[in-house]
């Protein structure tokens, strides 16, 4: 059994419900955020807040340059999440992102994602239950750049080919 | 002064922490979430859960195919916020969003976002506050697909060029 108190750079796959401890510790991979992520999700989100995307612009402000979205690092922390591969076949649903944004991200600046599960479903059904993970984004300094929590719905057991939820899954 | 109860669908631009009164509603035009999207956002973010991008193994689940990932529908949302132009020139930084995923958003569908404030700072400092707005991203049967908030930090005016915060702004 892992020692709750160390990190896990590299858990395995396809964990469930149950076998997920409280005060489990995931660490992603990183990932460098580049001035092509901003234009791309510039173009996805549809915005294109001059801080985000005029150079001229945002090297007139606090920052002395764009900034990504704060959407782009948690969609990036959220794919770092997924490559993990922890919950490939156990999540049922993504249910709830609590997002605190507290420092910027520049192009060049590396990310990586650490969730440690902190709340359990007490009544969890036969099939699945939820587990909320308290979730750090930090950049290559180890700062954090964004705060909050994750609440999954996961299965009780893994199915990678047919999710056993009939609920609406929009993760 | 607007209607509280009534929904802004072409609001002034650029609305200052004062000018926001409490009640006041915002609607965004809407936008339909693509194929092309689904798989940009899977690029962007590096999330390829199957359920998302496996047409075949999406046909075997609950949802009879592929469904937009969570964080692609809010990243749409804050971008036609973005192009509702009330926080252009006023918004100093994104502080927080909550997001609810509680319905599944399927290629094809059309959202759109309504943002009504809630609560203000009842300190704010002499250049800026904080405003939180109630967020529903709906899709086109009126279904709410997110629910949440959405917490901004505004200026107390205006100025396009030159962002009076020195406090970090990541959104």
């Amino acid at each position: 059994m892992p020692d709750p108190a160390e990190a896990t750079p590299a858990p395995a796959r396809g964990l469930t419900f149950d076998e997920i401890d409280l005060g489990r510790r995931f660490v992603s991979h990183g990932r460098t955020i580049t001035e092509a992520d901003i234009v791309q999700f510039a173009g996805v989100s549809g915005d294109y807040n001059p801080l985000h995307v005029d150079a001229e612009y945002a090297a007139g402000t606090v920052f002395r340059g764009r900034i990504a979205h704060g959407l782009l690092v948690q969609a990036v922390a959220s794919g770092l999440a997924w490559q993990l591969g922890t919950f490939d076949g156990t999540i049922a649903a993504l249910k709830e992102m609590v997002i605190r944004f507290q420092n910027p991200v520049f192009p060049g600046d590396t990310v990586h994602i650490e969730l440690c599960a902190a709340e359990k479903d007490p009544e969890p059904s036969s099939r699945r239950g939820w587990v909320r993970f308290d979730a750090w984004v930090r950049n290559q300094h180890g700062d954090v750049v964004i705060g909050g929590t994750w609440t999954m719905l996961l299965h009780r057991r893994a199915d990678r080919r047919r999710p056993l939820t009939r609920e609406p899954s929009t993760g």
